[in-house]
């Protein structure tokens, strides 16, 4: 089981007849199979169903005397702020509560940015001359693609185990053009890396030449733990106020990994000069957002505690998926020099850095044989990965023994296209 | 009981003696009344509060094959814009599902517009030299503030019962830098007009000299009258397809006032071309909006027919107000000849024109007495009503009580205000 890499062409060939007639039996099975997106599954949304029947009576709406059924409280009710401020560790005054996407919120805030100018903008961003991004890699599709729709130049920064490479961050934002950093610190999308210590403080301490220059720290994965106990972490809106630029950072979570994907409830927290700033604008877009929502999440999830006590129970679903997709990697792909990943221990993602050109090559089995991943490049700025390498694989959604059978796809796949790239030519 | 203008001063300081008496009456009273904003009444909240348990299991979520706890379908559920589209008359296809507020889906579209422009557009309208907006005056706050924040120069239309002055908008549409225009097209926001059916055809046939010239038709009220039977409205997006521009009206529609306004479901119809491009932009937006509360909508108000019967309802809450301040406002200043204002049968608004200059007087003096009305001027854009006479009531929230008071109130200080004017002197 040496690598490809060690092995004669002899070998290799053995090695690729046996997985064409694996290939060629799994294309019998007819599978149709998605493991394409980070959606939880219906055990996990059946876990928490009883959201549904929090709030049952117009007269249980009321709260802290104002009735949530009607307009108003546009930051969001007091309970749902405070609720928030528990879970990031920042102050409820830090805060705006949101409707159901934090994607919303991380949008709308890059928007305003170019409509408007943030904080400490010298103009709004639609009236500078090159607008720039710091984009790690991999990184969050979705994420890309709004710095994408605003015109920004996307300049794509390493990820490392302990987060992006802040010796090439510290130096890019020296640049005034570059306006922000997208982040994941906390089992980052798709690696499942947590930033260190030193990132975070890194962070904190930026000193970027652009005065509005903002940290888009998206907790997305702050208490999914699906192995192990929960990792605290710190609170990027203090550090960065105790360093000296308060408004530099807008942290985003959301509870559509905790309840209901749709229908849950979303955050900003930053200073609350920025928060000022963006409740003013808010307010032409919106009256306020769905208190309702927001009431029937704070009765239900009621602070940070119990939260945690519902993540374990995700965990338990989340766990023997996760453990069949690294079970299945490390029983096909070890020492074959032809991949390697890591093993997270939170969030929603296993990525596998493939052979350099193959990426591609192994969606393309894989769809062949009716297993649907993330479309290569899509951990890229604009989808574009030049390695061809990163391959995101979501194992949430499907029950274990579809992911047996995808996982196995996808190993053979992967090994196919990288015997292809050893003896140049296309075996399937 | 001559108008103010005919009677002597010794008549006049005779009148204003009976009025300062009343007026120091209604101080010791201490009220504390707000009939500032259109929000549904408690009782309303409650005729709609079964809303609440619609929807009890994890199963009931499941429509169409598909779960919409999930993540997934982000012009909204199916049968969610069958409902729409029951309601405004148009296909489901021309319609895209949207969040808890219109107001959102306005003002994104706008911004849009700005950061990218709309399916005609030759370009951003960021990149534009000069942009203007049509603005029938008086008209709602909330449009203005979209526009203003856009930067648009927003030009005044003048109301009349029938819509929008069509000669004078046929005329300014003749500008290229007039990107649109803010329409109420059934009981306008203030007056409670109906836009005739001539004015709705001269709508439809514009032929405004910017090619994404946009119609804002903020159908807010299309189904809320409160006196009578429903009136039925035209399907404007296929008028403006019978007229050859088909991409240049955009209609909005919300539950605000027909379940709960901080957490009803909200709606945009347009051609499929619009709907199409607006989707690809909203996309980056979100991934899905609250597809639990479009079904809980759904199952809860049916269609058309059964939603016109919950309105009836309504009705019965609001025909008391609304006929409580007419008649306050009819005993009252009657041939004074210092206020005129229409008599609506639906919408959530009386609008009072008072003797110009006299309304921001008016509704100082309203609140030395602890009754807060919308401030004048907010019917106009950036808040600037030239003639100083524009007042808007919103009878809504108020029990018939606290309305009788503060109607009493109003008109004390109307007459105060006017008689100020005709004595040229401060009375209070």
């Amino acid at each position: 089981m040496s690598a490809y890499a060690c092995r004669n062409r002899e070998e290799l060939e053995s090695e690729a007849q046996n997985l064409l007639a694996r290939f060629a039996g799994l294309k019998d099975k007819n599978l149709k199979l998605d493991m394409s997106r980070g959606k939880p599954s219906s055990s996990q949304l059946d876990l928490v169903s009883d959201l549904l029947t929090v709030l049952q009576k117009g007269e249980e709406c009321m709260i802290d005397g104002s009735d949530c059924r009607n307009y108003g409280d546009l930051a969001g009710l007091q309970c749902a702020r405070e609720y928030w401020a528990d879970v990031l560790g920042c102050k409820s005054s830090q805060t705006f509560v949101g409707g159901n996407a934090s994607l919303s919120l991380m949008h709308d805030l890059i928007a305003r940015g170019f409509t408007h100018g943030l904080v400490n903008s010298p103009r709004p961003w639609c009236k500078e001359e090159k607008l720039k991004f710091l984009c790690p890699v991999p990184g969050y599709d979705r994420h890309f693609r709004i710095t994408e729709t605003y015109g920004f130049e996307m300049i794509p920064v390493a990820m490392t185990p302990d987060g992006p490479d802040m010796d090439a961050v510290e130096e890019m934002v020296k640049d005034p053009a570059v306006k922000g950093i997208w982040c994941v610190p906390k089992y980052s999308n798709p690696q499942g890396y947590v930033y260190s210590e030193e990132t975070v403080d890194r962070f904190a301490n930026l000193k970027p030449a652009a005065p509005d220059f903002v940290i888009m720290w998206d907790n997305a994965y702050c208490v999914h733990e699906f192995e192990g106990e929960f990792e605290p972490f710190r609170d990027i809106i203090s550090l960065c106020a105790d360093a000296g630029r308060p408004n530099m950072v807008y942290e985003f979570a959301s509870t559509s990994k905790i309840t209901f994907p749709g229908a849950g409830i979303s955050v900003i927290a930053s200073s609350e000069e920025n928060i000022a700033y963006w409740s003013k604008l808010a307010g032409v877009q919106n009256i306020s957002y769905d208190k309702i929502n927001q009431l029937r999440h704070v009765q239900y999830l009621k602070d940070k505690a119990h939260t945690l006590e519902l993540m374990k129970r995700h965990a338990r679903v989340l766990q023997p998926k996760f453990r069949m997709v690294l079970k299945m990697l490390r029983s096909e792909l070890t020492n074959k020099g032809i991949a390697h990943w890591h093993h997270p221990v939170g969030g929603y993602f296993v990525c596998v850095a493939a052979m350099p050109g193959t990426a591609k090559r192994t969606l393309e089995l894989c769809k062949q044989l009716g297993v649907t991943f993330t479309p290569a490049g899509a951990t890229h700025p604009k989808g574009i990965d030049p390695e061809d390498s990163m391959i995101r694989l979501a194992p949430s959604y499907p029950p274990v023994e579809e992911l047996e059978a995808a996982m196995n796809v996808f190993c053979v796949c992967l090994k196919l296209a990288a015997l292809e790239k050893y003896l140049d030519e296309k075996l399937v």
